[in-house]
């Protein structure tokens, strides 16, 4: 444990959720005031900025414009998808971020992101110190996915759960609206873990939800998912389902693809869309009901109108708690949350060992979902709850978001 | 103009929208104030609920639930989408409505709906006047549109116009995180009037919206378009482009229309989708770059946590005074808004013709776009921006919106 002198840098990566800016605010305004540190850079484009020496100086921005980060949805300093070639292959790429960072004298770096970003941080961590370079590395988790392990949870899952339930309690009123039969498909992103799409029981828990709710974590069987939806037809005359994007077959086909096969014309066209639109596709081809696909899209990730309270607060603070625990020597650590309590909810700060958070998706528990798209376990709500509480929001100028405008000047290169 | 005694009716009717029901609790909460007003019912699924027979008892509702139908999305007494017929070819259902009027003693009708509900309304009261039955027939407007004419503009085109260009601001910044080229296409509601799309200059007025927007109102031209996109990707790196559902050819096709005739294969395979999605699957066949359609689908007009104050609280008055000017012996005329000024803003409440509202659409003024999808002139901004001032949303119960909940006890039948 070394205290250093010398600059901090954070780096975003990975896709943007609506509190990514809330942990930079956090790292940003903490870094500007600790005496160790020399300057506060953040990288262009996460790994891709260091690697490319392009960094901005954010002791040129207003502490007020900062502030407004907490508010302001996606990657303000630029975000990137880009993983690292394996450091035993080769290891030009880790030598050329060692370079950088003696050359800036980058003694502390902060990295936002997910599992990737997380297995990052802990290589760059253990090439530095095997080449001698004291350098404090902390991860800071980020993820609507939610599927960070060893965390209680991540920034950015409550805010996308917050969006996604409120938005199917609006469509809920939208599709039950006329006596005419109706079947409304949303699909919600999670490629392999279900935790967002999870959140429309919070919805259906209100009274005012999906009627049926399919994760990925359990194999996706059309003839039983035909045989409900057309049952809750028949008995409600309008079904709302919400089906995560990365559902599949029990032999691991996703949904498109099944369709696909059965159906590709004699040219081979593909058909379009995701889940959503698959499923809708073959139910307009076996009954005759309006059938409607929505996507959440972007919109889920990004609507910090949206935002909740408990998410924008944790996301910021635990932007600080990296660099308080950089500061005082910490380092090869990822912040996460531990719960203490559900009611009132409380939760502690910890560190966690890196290697520990990299690379492991933590999908939902097998024992919290309902079969048959039923939904979710009390146990579940109990989980989710508390994390959508309360409301942060930008301020309104003009009756739209004032969002944050940085400066965005550039780090001479030298 | 006759001070009538007797029940009173509302019907909602159309595509629902965020603030249809601030105008049924304006309605309902006045009507049950008035004395000469001895009942109040609400017509189950519109002007088929009359047809039905077939109410909901208003009085038997809680006060307090009806005043949190303000804040609550949709058509809380449920929609239709239903012409009827022309009474000069067929007069059954006229006769039908006047039979049922006349059972349940309904002096007052209220029809809360966009351009068709308005001509409805207008045929039942010159029905009923020829038949010697005094009922005073009032239209509410309503439509996210904004189509209605003779009125400045409609309740439900502000909370929807402040979804659009809020969530295009959300998503300019999702959108422009990556170092990576991407074009995303986002279809807005509005078949034949672009006045919900034109929402968007008001996220581009603030430098984070949409580089190009097509309204229905000009001919759209595909090269012309590939040829601005192709400019704005060349110079910026990432393109984002608001179209509306309706746009068209001049040759007057839909786009997906445009390109299934070009694309149609030898089964006849219909291209799925709507516009944004034509659009980005002939993009896909010709530049080799990330292009994704978004389509804000009900999200846009069922959005409530993101209402205008504005647009509630006129929605609201809307009801209100159509109640007012019916026990005062009006009839026969639709509740619109005169705009007094901009700054401050001010309206005033007018009756108008019911026949000068009826089945005439308004259009954007051809003046207020600019060509080549380069946005909206200053006059649109000043006319649309007073519409989407403030916030007026439901409290928050668990984190999530505490909507109305009706007990929906149905009148018995006579």
């Amino acid at each position: 444990m070394k205290n250093l002198v010398g600059a901090a840098l954070l780096g975003q990566s990975g896709g943007p959720t609506s509190v990514i800016n809330a942990s930079a605010a956090g790292v940003f305004i903490e870094a500007l005031k600790q005496p160790n540190i020399t300057a506060v850079y953040g990288a262009v484009h996460g790994i891709k900025g260091v690697l490319n020496e392009d960094f901005y100086d954010i002791s040129q921005e207003d502490l007020y414009e900062l502030e407004l980060l907490k508010n302001t949805p996606s990657s303000a300093i630029g975000s990137v998808r880009y993983k690292l070639k394996n450091p035993k292959v080769d290891d030009s790429e880790y030598r050329r971020l060692l370079e950088v960072f003696k050359k800036y004298n980058i003694r502390y770096f902060f990295y936002n992101g997910g599992n990737d970003s997380m297995d990052t941080c802990n290589k760059i961590s253990k090439f530095f110190k095997k080449s001698g370079y004291d350098c404090n590395v902390i991860g800071v988790p980020k993820t609507i996915d939610n599927d960070l392990n060893v965390t209680d949870h991540s920034p950015g899952y409550a805010s996308a759960a917050k969006y996604v339930a409120t938005t199917l309690m609006e469509l809920y009123h939208d599709a039950t609206v006329y006596d005419t039969k109706q079947i409304t498909i949303v699909e919600v992103m999670g490629r392999n873990a279900g935790w967002l799409t999870a959140a429309a029981a919070l919805a259906q828990s209100k009274g005012q939800g999906p009627d049926l709710i399919y994760l990925p974590e359990l194999p996706f069987d059309f003839d039983e998912f035909f045989s409900d939806v057309q049952d809750v037809l028949n008995q409600k005359g309008k079904v709302i389902v919400a089906v995560s994007e990365g559902i599949k077959t029990k032999e691991g086909k996703y949904i498109p693809e099944l369709f696909q096969e059965l159906r590709r014309d004699a040219f081979g066209h593909a058909q379009l869309g995701g889940a959503a639109q698959a499923l809708v596709n073959e139910i307009s081809n076996r009954i005759n009901v309006k059938v409607r696909a929505i996507e959440f899209s972007l919109l889920q990730r990004s609507a910090a109108h949206l935002a909740s309270k408990v998410d924008v607060e944790e996301a910021y603070k635990a932007g600080k708690k990296a660099v308080q625990a950089a500061v005082k020597g910490t380092t090869d650590k990822m912040v996460g949350f531990k719960r203490v309590s559900n009611n009132p909810y409380k939760i502690k700060y910890v560190l966690l060992p890196l290697k520990n958070a990299a690379n492991h998706e933590q999908t939902v528990p097998l024992e919290w979902i309902l079969p048959r798209g039923k939904g979710m376990t009390q146990e579940f709500i109990d989980y989710a709850l508390p994390l959508i509480q309360g409301e942060s929001k930008a301020k309104l100028e003009d009756g739209l978001p004032r969002f944050a405008k940085l400066k965005k000047v550039r780090v001479t290169k030298k």
